[in-house]
């Protein structure tokens, strides 16, 4: 790849001015057996054409309903950036948007991503996309679309930002959040990691105020360095959410991202209806703890923040308890009854 | 708004780290009635839940095609944020993508918007979404869903980037490009403006080599700003081109944005067939002419990076040609009879 310096009085090119259009044209070349590594029987044509095309069975369903969802990932891009590991952040990118139409009673269909960069590198596209086909293997959903995008007068040349957009279906009458009442449990999913929340508050808390380092442990004893506890990909709950919907009467789902319990089980609550979390009832993972004493952040703060180690929460009747931990379960998640829904409003978290 | 200074040993917030949900959440309801205004029938519950929700009705179609793209507007950001002014850059990221999937023979069925930014302000998430609201309403699009995000450590305060998506809905034997063949002709389409394309080039022409500001006039003796030139919204061809599939018999659309009319309308020539086009068949605004005269850009640069004032072209048999004339120029646009389909390869621009 060269570039000439812009000479005054020379012709100006589009190179001048920063923008490689060879170099977008050798990342789209390496990243096509990824993407259609992804690709479903419903998936028509190949990569290369203004749109993504994905033909749907209108006998599927009795009431289709589209769900869509768009989603980034946050700052947790920066950690890619600092420790030049690209090949997993595409996988976080996935679950924030199929895991939000999976909260929907949706079967996720087809994903579109959006990579903006300050200078295309193929090898890091390549990268990235090779997570977001891994994410779509994940979630069983087609990567049938997506834009590369330089911006070399906004970004730093390393810097780049991800965008990612889901399509799914649901029948109308399966459509979440349902019928939400007062003895119905919450079940908790867990997240063994951050997901994409809070990372603005973990940097500023381990690396400024602790100094703590991301090729350094992940804390004292770790065998895992601090970069890959930060960089654990988002679990990609949407396959498992489907089978949990077919297996037992699912009444709601939340998805923990920003906001924390708190905030996104609020979302899915009737007027009269209120959620009881205890903490304590489940497995912490150890990060969480690492930045509430680095940051010397409040129990409230943690709790608005961060998922906390349940990434995803269900509603089911109490009857269903014990058959939803079960097939949670042996679809390798760990799973927990973590709280109950009562009269009254609002989501109360309870201490230990 | 307020913002604490952060002091060592004092508790860290999400709000130290510089993300403030409540502006988050003013925003939120500041942009309420702007989504609303875009809604269709089809539309199902209101803002706020995980996924926005499109019913779709499974008679509407013999063998309903799913078509989705996304995009952003580029650096067209740039200006409008050191111009200041936010209100009309949506129309340009809605144009982008539902333009795409109009050229796929598809109907525009819904959009959503990703915000991010270096520090959430709700007026100027307000206008932006205002814009795409304007946009959406413009396409016939329900804006279902979007996202905020802000990136303090990543960007600016006043920096932002905007990514749209897409999706519509043809059946699978109205999908184009169709029959091209030689003897088709090409109707190009008129774009007033840049629309979203080569701005890098355009800022490095015009303001950084040949010295102009943007409040002054788009070029000698122009009563409009160069501000105003550059910002000029994008013209949303879709429904246009959805009544001129209905009207005429379209073999092949292109939308013409990164690449220029050669690499678009290569992306639907069949292997047998190659384009003509000719210079002066078209009125060319006069912006490219100023662009390519500060930057001493070659006719060749110019043809790849800009539209020249064609944003899409329709290849129609020859018999049709006056009637697509007709029809998209009874639809507003400017539209002209630009070259033909021939034996051979490649896109051939003849000069003037």
């Amino acid at each position: 790849m060269s570039r000439r310096d812009d000479a005054e009085g020379e012709p100006l090119t589009y190179a001048d001015a920063g923008v490689d259009i060879s170099a977008g044209e050798q990342a789209v070349e390496r990243i096509k057996e990824h993407v259609r590594s992804t690709f479903r029987p419903e998936v028509i044509g190949d990569i290369g054409g203004f749109g993504g095309l994905f033909s749907l069975d209108p006998a599927s369903r009795r009431a289709p309903v589209l769900v869509a969802s768009t989603d980034g990932v946050g700052t947790k891009s920066l950690i890619a950036r600092l420790t030049g590991r690209f090949d997993t952040i595409g996988i976080d990118l996935v679950a924030m948007s199929v895991d939000d139409i999976a909260t929907q009673g949706a079967e996720p269909l087809f994903f579109l991503d959006y990579v903006s960069t300050g200078r295309i590198v193929a090898e890091t596209i390549d990268d990235i996309v090779a997570g977001v086909a891994e994410g779509c293997r994940q979630a069983g959903c087609a990567l049938i679309g997506g834009e590369m995008s330089e911006h070399p007068d906004l970004m730093e040349p390393d810097e780049f930002d991800l965008v990612g957009f889901a399509v799914g279906v649901a029948d109308a009458d399966e459509l979440l959040p349902g019928n939400v009442g007062p003895g119905d449990r919450i079940v908790g999913i867990a997240s063994p990691g951050l997901r994409c929340n809070g990372y603005s508050l973990v940097r500023k808390a381990l690396l400024d105020r602790d100094g703590r380092v991301l090729d350094g442990p992940a804390w004292k004893g770790a065998d895992h360095s601090l970069g890959d506890e930060l960089l654990r990909p988002s679990v990609i709950y949407a396959p498992t959410l489907v089978d949990l919907c077919r297996g037992v009467e699912v009444h709601a789902l939340a998805h923990v991202t920003g906001g924390g319990i708190p905030e996104n089980l609020t979302r899915v609550l009737p007027d009269h209806c209120a959620a009881v979390v205890r903490r304590g009832t489940w497995d912490e993972p150890r990060i969480f703890a690492e930045v509430q004493r680095a940051g010397g952040v409040t129990d409230g703060e943690m709790q608005q923040v961060f998922n906390l180690g349940l990434g995803m929460v269900a509603v089911v009747p109490e009857g269903d308890t014990h058959a939803a931990l079960d097939l949670v379960r042996a679809a390798g998640h760990d799973a927990w009854d973590v709280g109950a829904i009562v009269e009254g409003t609002g989501v109360t978290i309870e201490p230990e």
